[in-house]
């Protein structure tokens, strides 16, 4: 099978280099990315969403591949000044990211949703898929730690993510709304996959699984729901996912992020690196290079993960 | 006399001339600014307070004088991708503008009083006088045009002062309260003189005066009040003051600018350009150059003006 729509949950950097390559193997009314923004907060008077930020810049062709974050042929006239003034400098935003966050700030005031917002701004920038946040009330993720309870970007940015991390929850996350286009492409008849990025379980995908109503919908869909291991010999591509892991027991590896999402799992994707020591995790596994260095790999995944969806075909999940 | 506090009320360019001349031939614990704050505004979330900047930014040696308004050395990524993005850019931000914005805009939400805000920016920026705000209440000018009511930056910068002015209010001013440096200026022992620099009457100094008991201050001071006028040779030097004037029915004259103050002013200063057509304001003219393009003659119109003043002695006013 092929054709249908196409569902993506995503945190940042490496959730979005799938996407990105599943926005070039697919055409844009097929593909919904959803945005994890359990990230969110908001800094100097600012709401800011890295999550979709980095998604919509990477969509775009705007990312900053050198920092990771943020847009690409930046300046830093605003930070430098704000740090001669004595304001906050330890979340630093380029001047022309600044501009998707005033903006941004400005429309939520106003009382637009973070949808119609994000939708008008990929809209500008060119970003063709839709890309949605998992819900427009906010979730806020937050970490206790030996120096209790930290908000995300404080433990991930300001502590560069040194506490070690005892709890995580996921705050205004009982309450929020999932994200109505979600829900409709879940119970849609045309839904050919849904794919879990390779992104943290703990602070990407699973603030997106405790909206309400997240969880069953994606147990209930009729299509294969396929994970990509954001772990890779062991060891997490980016960012604090196998530290996360170790500090809450669990061992960083391909098989306990699985088990994370075990109950909506019909197919799991992992590297090579990873195939001897996976051993039975009791589900279909795809072994490929998951690792995403250059664009072509980008595609190479996309389209290997859509090739494990389609060879599972529809109804995985009933 | 010499020595002794100096008050000077500022609009924004003008004034902000003098009072930089000023703030070079006294001692920066013996000048006092105070600056209006009719013009603040809230634009895309963000506290703006036009005057205050540009005082500030004309004494840190920091003002773009191609401009006439922001920073000099100024970037515009933000309000280049702002448009990109489908934002507001009536209202042109800079880059390092902003970070002040950023960050009055925050700590005014935190509940800081815009003159200890402004005090810790100034420090910041090495500006050594004391520049105040006349209120840390907001006073908000509002013009009716043929228009109808226009917010005083939709007038001045949107639409770039061309609807036809039928006449201005100050909301908020009649529970705004003074600045207490101010006061406490005006009726200190040692005060030397109060400087209406030369702004526009109508939009930058009657806001100040429009303060509840800031005109009776001024009126009971015992040093000498003197006005600057903004009228050189029947025009303003710069802004709509002339333009204003003749729509309010008024010549657009020194003497007529001086009748707005009459009640306060124990002197007034004039252009060579206005003496002959200046007749008898009644009260002590002092006759000088009073366009100041260069620095050198910011500092000469600063002494010709504290001149005038120790001529006229203390209890001018009383």
């Amino acid at each position: 099978m092929s054709g249908g729509s196409v569902v993506a949950l995503s945190g940042g950097i490496g959730g979005a280099k799938l996407a990105l390559g599943l926005s070039r193997v697919l055409p844009p009314e097929e593909l919904l990315i959803v945005a994890n923004t359990g990230d969110d907060f908001e800094h100097l008077g600012l709401s800011i969403s890295p999550d979709l930020d980095t998604l919509m810049y990477t969509l775009a062709g705007l990312a900053n591949a050198e920092l990771g974050w943020g847009r690409r042929d930046e300046t830093w006239a605003f930070m430098d000044t704000l740090a001669a003034i004595g304001g906050d400098t330890w979340f630093r935003l380029g001047d022309r990211d600044l501009a998707v966050h005033v903006e941004r700030t400005r429309r939520l005031a106003a009382g637009e949703p973070l949808s119609a917002i994000t939708a008008e701004l990929c809209t500008r920038l060119g970003v063709r898929p839709r890309v949605v946040p998992m819900s427009d009330d906010p979730v806020r993720t937050r970490l206790r730690t030996e120096e209790g309870w930290l908000d995300f970007q404080h433990y991930f940015v300001r502590l560069q993510c040194r506490p070690v991390v005892q709890e995580i929850a996921f705050a205004g996350a009982a309450t929020a709304r999932p994200q109505p286009a979600l829900l409709h492409a879940l119970g849609a008849e045309g839904l050919r996959a849904v794919i879990i990025c390779p992104s943290n379980p703990f602070i990407s995908i699973e603030p997106i699984l405790a909206v309400p109503g997240l969880r069953p919908a994606l147990a209930a869909c009729r299509a294969p729901v396929i994970a990509v291991s954001p772990i890779v010999g062991g060891r997490a591509v980016k960012g604090p996912t196998a530290k996360m892991m170790a500090e809450l027991g669990l061992a960083p590896s391909a098989a306990a992020v699985a088990a994370r999402y075990r109950d909506l799992l019909d197919g799991y994707v992992i590297d090579h690196d990873d195939a001897a020591a996976a051993g039975d995790l009791g589900l279909p596994v795809t072994v490929t290079a998951t690792v995403m260095t250059t664009l072509a790999e980008r595609e190479a995944l996309a389209r290997a993960v859509l090739g494990a969806a389609d060879a599972l075909g529809g109804d995985a999940g009933a």
